[in-house]
């Protein structure tokens, strides 16, 4: 274990803050220090810490009893390095923010770079690996659609809370006579709405992957009133798609996002409910809810298993790799494998299966 | 104890449902049947069952394991028998509502009812006193606004998620510098807004008792900012208003319900600060979580309170009051000094000055 | 669809209650009536009801709204009808318990028998698969000691539970220097306490399948309080064993349960612990909490996957399996491969692994 | 303003921590610091550390985002300076705890020294008081037994851990028929078990101020039982006592402490009931949770109240008082009126009315 005792790795978290970095940051930490007597570099703020060079050497201190915070220690930042490469130079002294980045991991010592993030950031982390540099990847995100891995951290939590929100409307249920919609997370990907969903027992789930129609939804509560059910919850991922929408946006997704100025996908979809079904229709917006809060204790688990993962791997030299989740094992997939892309719900899913089978209308039968 | 074995009294709740009504039937039935030996008839669906008759005998099994339980065994409805009285006649009989509740409180034997609700049930209980009915109050509404009892049962619960909800949006807050504003309920009174407000660490507050002007709110963002804080919460209540707005409805009160379209105040300001301020802005509403839900440990003993001091007035005979929390104690104050009435905030309440003291924003400076 | 249309089936629930039950039933119960219009039986009492013949059809209202309620609406027992099979018949009629179930399942015109329940529950099925009857099992447990299937829906919410507990003490961390002890669930597997254990971060996990001994924890506790940490936090399962007790019971294991006749475990390790280090130490026991409260999310989203998948099975005639969890997927295992054996945690487990890379102590080394 | 600029004040917590004492600490810092523009020194672990004197100036980064945290910033000890004075000087310098204080307190130039106990702090605080120096105090105890004031700041976060502890043990009721004994914290007084038992709708609470008698207990499981109900649960403060014990204790107090080496209470009643009536039984020991964990937000409100009502004590120079809560209203009492002072449960208080009013047994009919 000697020559791994000099071994210095730098880490970062990128992108939107979701529950369980710190949990991962204390499980690559716990375990590179303690088992592979590493040192440890903390990079604050994503990549633009990496770009000023704003770095501190981490001792036990800073990486013990983080498991159950929220937010980030290191503070994040949504910067891309590689974002108008080439059409402009770093102010200062005329580098490009990757020669920057490159510059200082050489001032650091640095053996490998850990990032957690989600897809933006893994989409870099690869970028910085063609450039040279050895960089090991963790996968967050709260809207579990990072290719290359059945489930990232932060999602379960935000899932748990979306469920237990939902849980609060159905109280209401026996009193009045309401359509319930709770608008959550997920813009490309309906992850969070359809398990979340499935937990809460939400009648209708509309996600991006699998456009709506107002017809078929309007069907589906007119059947449950008939069967004497004068109450229903809609749970709509904020990217959801009527099919006329999705039409639109083949061809021509560019001008949508301009004209999608609507305050948010839960009050556009009571408009259209009400304008066709006339029920009283009430409207919730979870929002950065979803985000915060300490981590779910599935999370907690799944993030120290990918940090001591991680350890491993930069034991090991084994870099260039996002550690991952394949059924109950961790995994290694390599980054060229994984930049780029995003996973999606498959629309013949099990979960959307299982929801069929006890009655979830999609808005598309 | 003879003579009271003989009492029979109806039960029903009125009004949006709210955490803790199960919790207040149970302590009045629970004490009525097992201390007094009374007879308890339940009335579906608030003040419409008793006008249509829909009742039923009470037996320990219905009133026996509800107390954490959510919404409300009984039902409810928005009726107000007393509306548009005079104008029509029911439609079945010729009768007017209040004489088929006459009726059937005559049919059903009743010596009081017991109505569960807010301010509007407290005025329709009110008027049924003037008719002659013996009647009882219990104070339930997540807004605090009854007049008349320092606390009503609901309120606390809903006050608990809003304070929840505002936790996780603070866990945010190390990683990004943006603005996160909070909807919560409260179209006329800014209790909930309030409490959950100080118990959140809200940075800036509005309620609809004191009008805000968006340049107190940017002076207070730039303060802040100065003072290295680039985040802050604001927690604002539906019904909130700007000085412009309140001026405004003070001239017209009735246009601006007309006018007032918009999805949601919190989008509404988000509009507002963007605008004036320039800063990423993101919007939670609440919305019906705050309804939902097992009720508040603290919503249980008080509405066990008020519950088993209504038995008392049954057993005394003591009519045409409304059961209320005064500091430690609870006591029962006539209806008609209760109906009609408001509590709002005063704008020197001791709330506001402890929140200023912490340094919170009312956006009236 | 028109044969299945006949079909009729019986469902029980057996063993101690778990979370999740109320959502299995649902599932089954929603994709069977719903998607293939067969009859459920709903069985009460477990194993008993199907002896005395206490049973009633379900209909929709009967099985929906349940999805987040703990216990079971069916009602369990730990009757186990094969036991003691043949030292006497049963009293009234002269027939065995099987041969009461045997009737029964023919008279109600079952065919097939869904069982939720734990190991002891899918030997009985087994045995009455042997006996003729078609059956098909749900695994259930707070223990996670199921053989056959990753996951059994229970232990997630039971896990939930214990690391908030652990969360609780921990926050005591930085004011006192004490040892806590927290016991959780399993008499013989250790499931609970190790994942509970890392998502909680405790220092030291003791479980049934790792003999710990004393003087292993004092090194631990030593080491700790030279780097400073003056508190640790103890995670034992009820089922613990040093390595004397181990060996102990390996010679006679009958004798030892005679004899253990302590109150619990987590008071003994207090005992111990204050014996041989003298640091000061408190105790908790966990108990039924375990067991109670609503499902969590993930249990709900799992019981549903089951529940329509044995519904599946039920529509393909598929009888004489458990449905399991494999990786993500949902599988059906022979009975006859499952009964009788038990799940432990194989002291090389990964999970073992990752609590030894963050440090944590098994008592062992 | 401008003489109160140069104020300076100690701040310190003593004895068990609890929730809230970060809140109240904010609450104090924010007012003195913003709208007085004081000096604010915090003093580490109790008295432990003005006796060390180790202390350091707290800027506005230290009090910020504590609002939610539980434990305490400052540390904690159980440290009683006045006790067994006189018997042994402070080894050192020949000084006796108080004068080092009393030292420490010039040293520092502090003008008042704010503590934030229990019982034992109050009394400390008082002699510190006579002693000659300026003291105020705030009310925190997980116990409510702090005379003077109607509510401590950690009760209310303790109550609403205990109650969803019954109430989780609730859910198995429909299962199995069985006696759950869940022991809450509780030496002296009650107000814990008592306020948690109704909320969680406790069939038996047993509290030191009422002495029980098996024989009591027994004939109301029995009448329960008769009723239908074959499944209670016992709520039973660590220090409640059998009639028997309690008049032991009356005749010689000191004794019993001595004797009194039995685990837990929980466990010694499982064993008297058993004993007496048969009835298989569990028992839960909450233990340590109660102390842990964010404040509620009901306690979070208090502590930020009693927080800058102490800073308005301090601005005025009004010393030696507690701040205290009477009904709704924050008021000062002399600490020569409560130090040494307990407040228990007297008999007939409003809430054991309530209860028994519910058919709870206190174990004494």
């Amino acid at each position: 274990m000697a020559k791994s005792a000099t071994r210095t790795f730098g880490i970062l978290t990128s992108g939107g803050d979701c529950p369980g970095l710190n949990a991962a940051i204390r499980g690559v930490a716990k375990a590179a220090y303690g088992m592979y007597d590493m040192n440890i570099i903390g990079i604050s703020d994503g990549f633009r810490g990496l770009i000023t060079g704003e770095a501190h050497i981490m001792k036990p201190t800073d990486f013990s009893g983080i498991l159950t915070l929220g937010g980030t220690i290191l503070g994040t930042s949504r910067e891309k390095p590689f974002k108008n490469i080439g059409q402009m130079a770093d102010s200062k002294e005329g580098r490009t923010k990757p020669e920057a980045i490159e510059e200082n991991y050489r001032k650091l010592g640095l053996d490998c770079l850990v990032v957690l993030g989600g897809n933006g950031t893994h989409k870099t982390a690869n970028l910085l690996r063609q450039e040279g540099l050895n960089v090991i990847g963790l996968p967050k995100t709260i809207d579990n659609d990072i290719y290359g891995t059945d489930m990232s951290f932060g999602f379960h939590s935000a899932m748990q809370i979306a469920a237990e929100a939902i849980d609060r409307l159905h109280s209401t249920a026996d009193s009045h006579n309401r359509l319930m919609i709770i608008e959550v997370m997920g813009h490309r990907a309906g992850w969070l709405a359809l398990y979340a969903g499935i937990a809460g027992g939400g009648d209708i789930i509309l996600i991006p992957e699998i456009p709506y129609s107002i017809d078929s939804i309007v069907r589906h509560l007119m059947k449950r009133e008939r069967g004497g059910k004068q109450f229903s919850i809609v749970v709509v991922a904020e990217g959801a798609l009527s099919t006329g929408e999705a039409k639109l946006i083949r061809e021509e997704r560019k001008k949508r996002q301009k004209k999608n100025r609507s305050p948010s996908k839960g009050y556009e979809l009571q408009e259209e409910i009400e304008g066709a079904y006339g029920m009283e229709t009430r409207v919730t917006v979870l929002g950065h809810q979803q985000r915060g809060g300490a981590p779910s204790p599935y999370d907690r688990v799944l993030a120290t298993r990918f940090g001591t993962a991680a350890a491993d791997l930069l034991f090991c030299g084994d870099y260039g790799k996002m550690v991952a989740l394949e059924g109950n094992d961790i995994t290694a997939k390599p980054l060229e494998d994984i930049a780029g892309k995003l996973k999606l719900v498959p629309p013949n899913h099990y979960l959307i299966q299982t929801a069929r089978s006890v009655g979830t209308c999609f808005g598309d039968e």
